[in-house]
């Protein structure tokens, strides 16, 4: 007997008819002899909805009111889950995040999660009742509801489950499990059983949508199991169909890449000739951060004669902001021109292997070259390579990468 | 400087433009000097949206957790009122019902209140701020979220009053007021500046929608001035445009007859030759009861050969449940024979002024004597005086009753 928390996004609970479908979901693991907690989103498109009416009401409505509007949305699924559940016969009752409570700071609509004083719910699943849990919000200090930004009902979940020391966290959601790849692209991608924190905490930030790093960062933390897997398939967590996220071990590491991800709509930008002088760094990227632009890869190249190529990598939609920023900032910085290109792709290889296995980046280069595919740029961190190419070459990239590192489904 | 509490139903906040017409009235009162609480229903049809949820996930589902899903509805509209009264350079905050809390007892979807612990709130509307309270909702002793009943925002609003010991409560709804009659039916119907709380129970439990009887009972408790006014005229509450409710004064007793409501659907019910012993009433009243039919008006008349014919009224609803208890109880009661009879429709006068003033049934009885419309059953109480007639006759009698009492408009 375990006890789980499982975890119905938007698409899962999108309508009655499947919150009807995750209510079966939970029956299952209850008959089973589970003790379950669950949490719920809200039903898709509602939040969008009472968001449209914050803004409509007015377009600089304060944070406070804007939370306590928009986390009706998960109390609602809430109440109609735990209805789903007595229906099938089951002992239920909704807890909204002030019930519980889940305690957080007071950063309105991306609140922290400070504590989770689950002893009064847990106290009832012990006795045989299924706690659900709306997702997404939790109660300031001060009394207001609080919510913890889009997609916070991972980390409700993730956090729940470690206040009541559960054997795992069952994420359902739309699709089965985390990929080798994006299956959109390449048909050959397969569904990885079983991945390290770390490995999902890079795939996530890399490009798969699958999971909140947050709520990857609260689970690696406090060595809480967490498996993703589909609402939409026959099996319940309990039977392990989806993919297992945990701590890594042994025989994780017997391939040198788990995942390939890839980061579309990025912009590369290169200062050429930059003095090359102690604080340029600071010059340049100082100045970027205070006008809000995210740099992801930073990249420098001596060159001759004092002087320095400064290359780095942003989101498409900053390359104009960035652009001004340094134009207005050239006397501090000294540089000869500016060269910039948006249309280029990030991708990301991702394993725990790399770490005892020699030769990841050659195969990377020799695959890539064998294509004629140029590499831009190149970043390395213990478990993940990353290469900057063109976009145009984002699924030839894929598709042979995915070959050459042996990820093809069998 | 007063402090007031303005209440806004459905109609009143049935969409963003006029929950921003509702602050501007607000914003108004305000202005004026005045501090100021607000308690708001849900935007309409939101509530039967979330009903419509709940009976389709189940359709016997707790009523704990469907006061959680439906008590939404009126969260929503006290996040987008205070947006509104920001937006408008207002200070202000929304407030749930557990935030305040107002405290209920545990009788989810029709929880009577408690007390209301206001204390934080008024400090803060002491200090300037403009307080929206969700209203229809509270919280039981055991943390849950209660409603309290449909309609209940009114009573919200006139607690709300009470523990703020504010000066007025102003119910902003669709009609700007009380009037002597329905104006659909008798277009001589005029407004009633100001109607007694017992007057004013008398009028909406016989027929005149405009307020909830709760929440008259209990704003005559506690001797709180309440105004009903159109949220869609110009005017505000201040400036005394609709209804006012208070105790009963002198100036009030003019008139005989304040107004004329009337309740349709009934059905009159005669039990015929009734052995006339003691008991008889408890036998025939004991057994409606413990099936849920509601009575009315009783109406009992001597006959012959110790026999009585009792008559009485009741929804028309509840006829066939009534004739098949009576003919279950026959042997216990002893009656000849039933005769009962839908369609019929009672006409109701009230008037403080009544109570001193002779004569009252007199202009009646001729008044509809003149029409030749018969009387089936005549009820008294110190300010009301009830006749039941033919439903067909319901507009006829109305506006001859109307002009007899000298409430047409001038």
């Amino acid at each position: 007997m375990s006890l789980l928390v499982l975890k119905f996004g938007g698409t899962s609970v999108g309508d009655v008819e499947r919150i009807k479908n995750a209510a079966a979901k939970v029956e299952a693991e209850v008959r089973r002899g589970h003790k379950v907690a669950v949490v719920v989103s809200a039903m898709a498109g509602v939040t969008d909805q009472l968001i449209g009416y914050c803004r409509s009401v007015s377009p600089h409505h304060s944070p406070r009111e804007h939370d306590a509007v928009v986390s009706t949305g998960e109390q609602i699924t809430a109440g109609l889950m735990a209805m789903a559940l007595q229906q099938r016969g089951l002992n239920a009752r909704s807890w909204q995040g002030w019930q519980v409570p889940l305690m957080t700071d007071s950063t309105h609509s991306k609140a922290r999660i400070m504590d989770v004083k689950a002893e009064s719910l847990l106290k009832r699943i012990q006795d045989g009742e299924v706690g659900v849990m709306a997702g997404f919000q939790g109660i300031a200090g001060d009394g207001s509801v609080t919510t913890l930004g889009r997609g916070g009902s991972d980390t409700s979940a993730v956090a729940l489950a470690v206040a009541l020391k559960a054997d795992r966290c069952d994420i359902y959601t739309d699709v089965d499990g985390v990929y080798t790849t994006d299956p959109r692209i390449d048909s050959k991608a397969s569904k990885i059983p079983h991945i390290s924190y770390e490995e999902m905490l890079e795939m996530a930030s890399r490009g798969a949508k699958v999971l909140q790093t947050r709520s990857v960062e609260m689970a690696m933390r406090y060595h809480m199991p967490v498996q993703v897997l589909s609402t939409f398939a026959n099996a319940v967590g309990s039977d392990l169909p989806g993919t297992l996220v945990t701590d890594g071990d042994d025989t994780m590491e017997e391939n040198m890449v788990t995942g390939i991800a890839y980061t579309r709509d990025q912009a590369k930008v290169t200062l050429v000739k930059v003095a090359d002088r102690p604080g340029v760094a600071a010059a340049v990227f100082g100045p970027l951060a205070r006008a809000g632009v995210n740099i992801d890869m930073i990249v420098q190249t001596a060159g001759d004669n004092n002087t320095t190529d400064i290359t780095f990598t942003i989101s498409k939609n900053d390359l104009d902001r960035a652009k001004q920023v340094l134009e207005t900032e050239r006397a501090n910085i000294h540089y000869d021109h500016i060269s910039a290109s948006s249309g280029v792709v990030k991708i990301s290889l991702i394993g725990g292997g790399m770490r005892s296995h020699a030769g990841v980046a050659a195969t990377m280069f020799e695959t890539l070259a064998d294509k004629k595919i140029n590499i831009h740029a190149i970043e390395t961190s213990e478990i993940v390579l990353g290469v900057l190419i063109a976009e145009e070459y984002t699924e030839l990239a894929l598709r042979a990468l995915h070959t050459a590192y042996g990820l093809d489904a069998k």
